[in-house]
């Protein structure tokens, strides 16, 4: 957990006025230039400063040869150095009073004793000056609030984004962000903790729960030593925050691969998931649910109960959906005696049989109808979530700004599982729906994570305000 | 099963020389219409024959008001007329010698008993004019080798693939099409079976089976009364080609709700599990994996054995997919003596363990060291088949046609997973490695269970092999 003083100075180097990146080079191939680049694209607003002893100008960059040359005290030093000149570097980073040091080299704890000894001056090196680390072994950090993107994976970034994610591994924490992308959903900021020399989950987790820009935090973990501290801060962050949860490790064979990455002990998959119920962490089980339990989070409103319904023109796909609701916590509701009677009345002499999932068949083929039965399902007391489903089709428009307005309207989460390709015109539906509070899905197995996410952390704080 | 005459007549109806759309309209909101529409987009090669009693010219297409008047024995009718007058229109394809006719209305037996009746009715029409009958209450039916879209969804249609999809709902069925568009997958034919009146899946594996440009088949499938005649027709066809079947009604709930869809009983789940791996069928989770699992068969050469290796830039997506490839046929091989003294050398002075997954951190962000880390692994007798994860990155190329070049050359199969968004650089790669023989899929699960069913069914053939 960090002090008063630690949290301060964290948040400064979070949303840092000026970044020096100390090991900039030209050669392309090398970190020290894609973290420059990175930091360009992002479109960061405060000052950089790139530093090398030998260069004068890079990416169009006046580079200075030291942090003195820069006149500047440096919130934030993004250090492209061996894992040798990074400690060392540190010293300089002190006599600066910047405030956190970003790490990304390897080779230290991870790959053994040598390395753990590496580790541990790094550590040293850090409290001696009153530096914090973020890494070492880590692809960096992004905060799209203020256009930092200092990792060496160099993207524009999106900003908007009520998600932030701390992630252990950067490969994962980039199929994070590119899934992220693929579903429409901005990420605020993104911290890779590599190491953890210094700082923890537990410190990421107290950092993001200050941030009043991130309303969902997602989370990927190996493993970690502060398993216990990170349980507890995330106990009292879920009160305002949900946390969603991915851990690797299931196997025992990842266990051991684990091991030799950021060296960390995964510990027993079962242990870790017992303790996250327990704790009220809401678990994924791979990054696609991982993002999209996230953005339904962060998007659709609270239910107030259990309750869902799902309303589709063509039975198979809610069928799967109902499939991968099973063992979930929802409640496939029976609809009201008022609502039948309406079905009743707009199905005459359509032979379907009415029930939940409400097969609409043909009804549900116009947009008209379709929305008077959205409003119908929304309007039965017995409601709290609907799914609408709804098929890609040339000769129908899909009504986006309807369901939005509905959804709205009746004070309740509406999830529409579309059956379609990535197309320009689904994404449009997506951005009239995501950006009204609609989170938008194509695939069964995403919806019906987003449906037993929002459900979940509903009753949680239901319980919790119950018990109050 | 079907006689050698019946599968004659199928066959010609499924490459028919001429189709009559029976019901054709200019109501934009219609099958009718859709039917039509689809017909033209498909880019349909033989006569298109629009039949209505009151209109001339549809969609710029000639109108006939008969079949008489179209002075042609149609091979395929398409009906786009309600339930009774379907039934009544089959004396008039049995006058015509029709071979098959696709029936789209529903109301059948997934409405209860009167429609049970009805269904009777038809089927007594059916044999009474011996016009087999594809439905009813199906979405259609495609044949991309002559450009024949027959669904009331109209779509264009890509030419040259080997996947030929079979499935129970229309809507499941559309999400197979947009997830193997997604996923860069041609589909050769899909058939919607609808209520089974007449055919039923035993008979389309039939027609697949010999059909030579399918190679691998994918089912959907709630469930069927027919399940012995599928299984034992299955048996036969696993042969030559892979099936690969998603089951749905996994849930006791999704069995009911699959009961008024297509009004068959979905029996229990674990029965068909048994029974299906038992009839060397591949099962799938989910429409994904469906289609990544058909993706792989149809690309990919075949593994000598079930070891696998997997190379990797960044540890943590290998540790999510050891973790999805827990329980799996696959052993992550320990690499040979002489693997390891090649790695020795190349990873000289570079801080990783050597092992599988082979995490080559930096050395495997250059093009060059990864293909010869790439090389090495697919040299080791030991390797039957190797996964390699690449991460998207602005300032590397990826070697994609390489990677093809090598999978060709040490004729054993190599898997990319790609960790990246769906962009048009990703999907270039894309395009590069299937056309190679490469599947490549930027998801944890897909490529797991692509490597797991590239195994199952190479040691299915083995062990049939061994047993001859």
């Amino acid at each position: 957990m960090l002090t008063k003083e630690q949290l301060k100075r964290l948040e400064s180097a979070i949303s840092p006025k000026s970044v020096v990146i100390v090991g900039a080079t030209k050669e392309k191939h090398r970190v020290g230039y894609s973290l420059l680049e990175s930091v360009l694209l992002g479109g960061f607003q405060g000052r950089i400063l790139p530093v090398h002893p030998r260069h004068d100008m890079i990416l169009d960059q006046k580079v200075y040869s030291s942090i003195e040359e820069t006149d500047e005290k440096p919130d934030l030093a993004i250090i492209a150095l061996n894992e040798q000149s990074t400690i060392e570097f540190l010293d300089t980073c002190g006599k600066f009073d910047v405030k956190a040091a970003l790490c990304v080299a390897g080779g230290y704890s991870e790959v053994g004793d040598q390395g753990e000894i590496l580790q541990q001056s790094l550590k040293e090196a850090a409290e001696r000056n009153n530096v914090l680390i973020i890494g070492p072994n880590t692809l960096g950090l992004i905060n799209s609030q203020v256009g930092l993107n200092a990792t060496f994976w160099p993207t524009e970034l999106e900003q908007g984004g009520k998600v932030s994610v701390i992630t252990q591994s950067g490969g994962v924490g980039q199929m994070i962000l590119c899934q992220a992308k693929d579903e429409g959903l901005p990420i605020n900021k993104w911290i890779g903790v590599g190491n953890r020399a210094v700082l923890d989950f537990d410190d990421y987790l107290q950092l993001l729960a200050e941030d009043s820009s991130t309303e969902v935090i997602a989370v990927f973990m190996e493993g970690t030593e502060r398993a216990r501290a990170f349980v507890e801060m995330a106990q009292e962050v879920v009160v305002n925050k949900p946390i969603v949860i991915l851990k690797a490790g299931q196997s025992s064979l990842a266990q051991r691969c684990a091991l030799t990455h950021t060296g960390s002990m995964a510990g027993s998959y079962e242990m870790y998931q017992d303790i996250f119920e327990q704790f009220r962490l809401i678990q994924a089980d791979n990054v696609a649910t991982l993002v999209s339990i996230s953005k339904a989070l962060s998007l659709a409103p609270s239910p107030k109960g259990s309750n869902i319904a799902i309303l589709t023109p063509t039975a198979g796909p809610s069928i799967l959906l109902v499939d991968a609701l099973e063992n979930s916590d929802c409640n496939l509701t029976e609809f009201s005696d008022a609502t039948m009677e309406k079905l009743d009345e707009l199905f005459i002499n359509v032979p379907v049989v009415l029930k939940n999932p409400l097969d609409a068949a043909a009804v549900g083929y116009s947009g008209d109808s379709y929305l008077q039965l959205v409003e119908i399902l929304l309007e039965d007391p017995d409601v709290d979530l609907l799914v609408t489903i709804s098929t890609e089709h040339k000769n129908r428009v899909f009504p986006a700004a309807e369901i939005v307005e509905l959804s709205r309207r009746k004070e309740k989460p509406v999830i529409v599982l579309f059956v379609g390709s990535r197309t320009e015109e689904s994404y449009m539906y997506r951005q009239i729906l995501q950006s009204g509070g609609v989170p938008f899905f194509i695939n069964v197995e995403d919806t019906a994570a987003a449906v037993q996410g929002l459900i979940k952390y509903a009753q949680w704080r239901e319980d919790r305000n119950g018990a109050n």
